[in-house]
């Protein structure tokens, strides 16, 4: 399907960012995806955690929908979901339909978390039928024809696709939302981060394993690890994701490869380790940024540190050492904010500094990210 | 009590290790505190989670006492523990008997692990006495007058004591013991290291807590936050220990300062963030190492790494992504050695590597370290 981009609902294209253009930004495309004001919604993969949580943020957020439907495998289909927001059914209840090629006439926006697979599998049907995938799985991230967007740090980037838009990894989202302000004050030369990662990154399965595990460890039963290969009750499992040839783990080279693109800077210098621990759904990330000191040309404080996180979109600042007051995962689940703390002076290198940066892995991590560049998208 | 420098079971005066001297190492003493081959030894704090595991350990290891006692509080006095090791009561049962300033009469060495203000009180009657104290509190650690020691790193250090030697906080313990074989290949220019530490690095009642509070967050019971600051079921705390003026925690000051003094090395620069995790026993540590560049001069390989750890004394490397082998802290627990795994090149800075450091907090990290300086001492 192609629409004239001069055709009513064309998404215009953005002006340019001020950032140096590199392989990463794909090139202004036509309009040929023009999304109404009260768009069709689809959420693919809704019965996911994921899934979920996309539904209790159009609702919540109020996204002007005139229709939402909700897509999952034969296997949910029929099930039903309460939905009460714009576009919702008389009955308040969305009937769970099979997803296949046919699913997509009539959508605008299809919000995918489903896997990379079965993106795949239905990314030329969406589109065909007119509608811009925004995609949670990592099929696409880093295609250089599908931008990778976080509102608060690259939302230009949103309106030049292809019909795909890919929504970044968990992990990475609440770093860069923390980075961004931070780059703003000078160039940020190498990050090291290690995470310490929710059981809600790996799904619902891997939340109820935690859960359920946890309370056989506590009654002396016996347990067998299925969501993760190892026991995750009362451990912490240094592997996300498979391990690629050099020793990272794919999730820890997302990590890397992700922030660049989405910084605009393939400079940026990114060392992972990212780390299960049993915790149920939000992210935490210990990170130590090193600025850029280029002979003195840029000199910072804890204060200009401190001053731009707090001014920074999205990102709440908690950090009062006095009061014992830090952002912490278990009062942050449900948070829609990047919660940042722990914020100080490195004195081991020139510029440098750390921080703890807590976000939850379902809303921000994921959901939320992807309705806020569905937000993006409209007229 | 003076006992002459040569009299028998004297303590050798260690042979120079080849390190620098710093501000760090106390002078050689003349060996006030003769340690007899078969001595008495004295747990003091017998009844904490640390105390129990130093008996514990004094069995397992066959430790040559003549007799073995268990001091602790008034509150605790009368009690028993089984001890069947050398040294024990033809009942295999230990009584506890309350710690006064007369407990020490005919002691050798005293095992301390009931927190700073204990020890303070009693060191001077301790050593009056005539026994070495072996102190796995904070109180002496940094004074230059005591050895803080890590008998695979630097064991002469315990020879050179003034009737007071140091156990290193738990958190610096694992990491010291991975660091020092790679400072034999070259000079380590920083750390930067996050830790994930266990509820047994706060005791025994962290230890319960933990346990409990899981049990009724499960419930859907409400509780009470006591040994923690905050929830520590399904929660990571960015705290461990007090606040410093500059925003580090006492925790993490710890692993700066004890890394430089153990390591003989006033210039080797440590960052840490030091966070508690719903673990019960054993600390994971995330740490990146970077070697000196000295501009080409030391030029490592990922090879040399590995090779160092795997042949360090105390290390295990257990590094298999191929099997997804790696160090868990929930399987390491009632392990003795320090676990290496996630060894890696770190291409974000030259001669940079990443590791993941799992060690037994109640063992290598308190109580095993304490009796292998105990066995350092004997004749």
């Amino acid at each position: 399907m192609l629409i004239s981009a001069a055709g009513p609902g064309s998404v215009p294209v953005a002006s340019p960012t001020g950032a140096a253009p590199t392989d990463f930004v794909p090139a202004p495309q036509a309009g040929d995806y023009p999304i109404p004001a009260n768009p069709v919604v689809a959420v693919c993969g809704a019965t996911g955690a994921v899934g979920r949580v996309m539904l209790e943020t159009l609702e919540r957020l109020d996204f002007p929908a005139s229709r939402v439907r909700a897509l999952a495998s034969a296997r949910s289909a029929g099930t039903t979901i309460p939905y009460t927001g714009p576009g919702a059914p008389d009955s308040g209840q969305l009937t769970v339909e099979e997803m296949t090629p046919d699913s997509f006439q009539g959508v605008n926006i299809a919000l995918f978390s489903a896997g990379a697979a079965i993106t795949k599998q239905f990314a030329a049907d969406v589109n065909a039928a007119g509608a811009v995938i925004i995609d949670n799985s990592s099929a696409y991230r880093m295609d250089p024809e599908v931008p990778l967007v976080v509102p608060e740090v690259n939302p230009a980037d949103a309106h030049r696709h292809n019909g795909i838009i890919a929504n970044p990894n968990c992990s990475t989202i609440q770093m860069v939302v923390a980075l961004a302000p931070l780059v703003k004050l000078a160039p940020i030369r190498r990050v090291v981060v290690s995470t310490y990662q929710a059981a809600s990154g790996a799904g619902q399965a891997a939340m109820d394993e935690l859960y359920n595990q946890t309370g056989d460890f506590l009654a002396g039963r016996s347990f067998t690890p299925q969501a993760f290969a190892h026991q995750i009750a009362f451990n912490c499992i240094p592997q996300i994701d498979v391990f690629l040839p050099d020793g990272q783990t794919k999730e820890e080279w997302k990590m890397v490869v992700e922030t660049k693109k989405i910084l605009h800077n393939p400079d940026i210098q990114v060392n992972a380790t990212c780390v299960r621990v049993p915790v149920l759904r939000s992210h935490s990330e210990s990170v130590n940024v090193e600025f850029d000191a280029h002979a003195g040309k840029y000199v910072l404080s804890l204060s200009d540190v401190r001053a731009a996180l707090a001014s920074a979109p999205g990102v709440v600042v908690i950090d009062d050492p006095e009061h014992l007051d830090y952002p912490m995962p278990a009062f942050t689940a449900g948070r829609d904010e990047v919660f940042v703390g722990r914020i100080r002076t490195d004195p081991t290198v020139e510029n440098g500094y750390q921080m703890w940066v807590v976000a939850d892995q379902l809303l921000k991590g994921a959901a939320l990210n992807a309705v806020q560049i569905a937000q993006l998208l409209l007229p």
